[in-house]
C-alpha cells in the first residue's frame, strides 16, 4: 500500500467527528484538515493533531486534497456545497432526501463532468448500503417483494416534532420494527403490510412545568404524517432521566428480499444492522467511498455517482489478488 | 427496455434447469439453447420449447449467443471449459474450489483477454454474494471481525463422505451454525470460536443389510476433515423415510462483521440467506450476472472478472435514473 489518499472534511457536527475518527481506521488514508464555518480556534477536534482551517480557505488548498467529504446537512448544506465544491474537488457525501436525490444528482453532475471530477452522492446506510441491498435482491430474485424496516433507533426527524409540541420541554423518538411483521416476512410469505403493521413508534418526554401530560400524548399520537398512521407509545419521564437514558444515537433496521426461484421454492435474503451510533457509522462508510472515489478520478470516471456505481472492490483498501485469494 | 440478452446453457444438471427457469423471470432475457453431452432426444427440460442441442455444436452457434452461462461442476468441467468457452463466448460461472480460484482466475483471464471476451468466474452464493459482504463489511467496518456462518443446510461434499462409509446404503449430511455462537458474534463481543464452537454437523443414514450401527457411528464421527472437530449427530432412518423427509437441496448461512468505529460504539452488519433450494438461489445469481456480463462486454471491459469487479446497477434491469429515482 504505497499510496496514502488525502482527505478533507467540510463541516464539522456529528458526521465530521465520525470522519475524522474513521481516517485514523483506513491506513491508506491521511487528514488533511477540517474546514468549518466556525472560527479555527473555536473547534475541538477528537485528535489534537488535525489541522483545523476556516472553510473560506479550502478553495485555496485543493491542490492538496484528493478527495472532500461533505459533512453538511441535506436541507441546508448540501444542496449548495454539492455543486459548489464539485468544480474543485472529487466528493463524497451522505445526501438523504430520497426524493430529491434525481434533482441533486443532476445538477452535482452537470458541475462535475465540466470539471473531470468525481462526484459520490447520497453515500450512508439509507440512502446507501440499504440502496445497494434492494438493488442486488431484486436482480437475484426478480419474482418477490422486497421490505425495509427501521430500527431499533432514534429518528431525528420525530424528535424534531416531538420537541415542537406545545408543553415538550425535551423529547425523543424511537421507531421499531413490528417483530410478528418481520417474523411473516422471514417466512416466505411475501405479507402486504401497512404502515401500522410494520413499525411502532415510541417517545420519551420531559414536559415543560404545568403542561397538561394527556393533552401532549394526544397531540402526538394524533399528529398527522409523523404518527397519526403507527401504533404509538408515549412515556414520560424528567429531564435528568431523559439525559441519562437517551443520548445516545442508536440504529439500524433490515432489507428482506422474500422471492421464489420456483413455485415450490422460497428464498429469502435478509441484509441487518445494529448500530451503536448512527452518524459514526455513516461517515465510516463515506470514508470508505472516498476510497472509491479516489479510484474512479484516476481512472477518468468523472460526474455524479453513487453506490450503485461502485464494484465492492474498489471499497477495499486490499489488492484485486489479495481479495481473490482471501475473500473470495 | 429494447435490448434482449441472449443466453445459453452449457451443461444441464440441477444448476442448467435452474438457469432455464431463471432466465423465464427475466424479461431482457432469452434462452438461446441448452447445449449438453447427452443427446438432445434423451434430454427432458423445464420448459417444451427450449432448444436442445449437443454441445459439439456450441462453439458453431458463437454468434448467436451474447453470453454463455457454464453449469458444470468446478471439479472436472469447469478447469476445462472456463478456458476453452472464454476464446469464444462471454462466459459466467460458479466455479467454487476457494483454493484453486486464482489459478483458475489467470487461466481463464489469458484466453479472455486474448480474444475481448468477459468471462466472470465464481458467481454464486459462496464464492459470491457471501464474499461481497465479506469485502464491503470490512471495508466499511474496518476496525472489525468477519464470521462466516453456513447452514442449516445440506452439504454436498459431506453427504458423499458419509456415504462412502462401510455399510452405509444412503445418507445426507446437514451443517448446522451453533445457535448461541451467532449470538455472541451478535452481541459485538467478537468472540475466538473454534470449528467446534461455530458448526455441528447431522447426518440422516440409511444402512446397508446386516451393518453394524455402532461401528458405522463411530467411523463418521471420527473422520477426520469431515466430523472429527465437529460435534456430529448421526441418525438411522429407513430407505423411504430419507426419500420421503431428505431429498430438498435447503442451505444458506450468515456472514455477520463485529466492528467498532469508537471504544464506545460497536456496529454490527448481518447477512442472511434462506434458501429453500441452494442450485436454484446459485443458478438465478448466475443469470443476474450474466447481465452484468453482457454490459461489462459492450464496455470493452474483457478478461477474467469476478463479483468484486462488478457495480450493484449492472446486475439490474432497471435504468439508472429508474434505480436512483426509486430505489436509493
Amino acid at each position: 500500500m504505497a499510496e496514502t489518499i488525502k482527505i478533507a472534511i467540510a463541516g464539522y457536527g456529528n458526521l465530521g467527528r465520525g470522519v475524522e475518527t474513521a481516517i485514523a481506521k483506513n491506513k491508506d488514508m491521511q487528514l488533511c484538515g477540517v474546514y468549518s464555518r466556525r472560527s479555527p480556534e473555536s473547534l475541538k477536534t477528537v485528535f489534537n493533531e488535525t489541522p483545523v482551517y476556516s472553510i473560506d480557505e479550502l478553495i485555496n488548498h485543493r491542490d492538496k486534497i484528493d478527495v472532500l467529504i461533505l459533512c453538511g446537512g441535506s436541507k441546508e448544506d448540501l444542496p449548495e456545497q454539492g455543486p459548489l465544491y464539485a468544480e474543485h474537488f472529487n466528493t463524497v457525501d451522505s445526501f438523504d432526501t430520497h426524493a430529491r436525490i434525481p434533482e441533486y444528482f443532476s445538477s452535482v453532475d452537470a458541475v462535475a463532468k465540466a470539471n473531470n471530477r468525481t462526484a459520490l452522492i447520497s453515500a450512508g446506510w439509507d440512502p446507501g448500503v440499504f440502496s445497494i441491498n434492494r438493488v442486488m435482491s431484486e436482480a437475484l430474485l426478480p419474482d418477490g417483494e422486497t421490505y425495509t424496516f427501521w430500527g431499533e433507533g432514534l429518528s431525528q426527524g420525530h424528535s424534531d416534532a416531538v420537541r415542537r409540541v406545545e408543553g415538550v420541554a425535551d423529547g425523543v423518538q424511537y421507531t421499531r420494527p413490528v417483530e410478528s411483521a418481520i417474523e411473516k416476512v422471514r417466512s416466505g410469505s411475501r405479507p402486504e403490510l401497512s404502515t401500522r403493521e410494520k413499525h411502532e413508534r415510541i417517545c420519551y418526554i420531559v414536559l415543560k412545568e404545568g403542561a397538561d401530560q394527556e393533552a401532549v400524548r394526544q397531540t402526538i399520537v394524533e399528529m398527522p404524517h409523523y404518527f397519526s398512521d403507527y401504533n404509538t407509545e408515549v412515556n414520560f419521564m424528567s429531564a435528568e432521566e431523559l439525559a441519562r437514558d437517551h443520548k445516545a444515537m442508536p440504529h439500524g433496521g433490515f432489507v428482506i428480499r422474500s422471492g421464489n426461484t420456483t413455485d415450490a421454492n422460497a428464498q429469502i435474503i435478509e441484509y441487518r444492522l445494529k448500530l451503536d451510533s448512527n452518524p459514526e457509522f455513516t461517515s465510516s462508510i463515506l470514508v470508505a467511498y472516498a476510497r472509491a472515489v479516489y479510484r474512479m478520478a484516476k481512472k477518468g470516471q468523472f460526474g455524479a455517482q453513487t453506490v450503485f456505481d461502485v464494484p465492492p472492490a474498489m471499497l477495499s483498501s486490499r489488492a484485486p489478488e489479495e481479495l481473490r485469494a482471501l475473500m473470495l
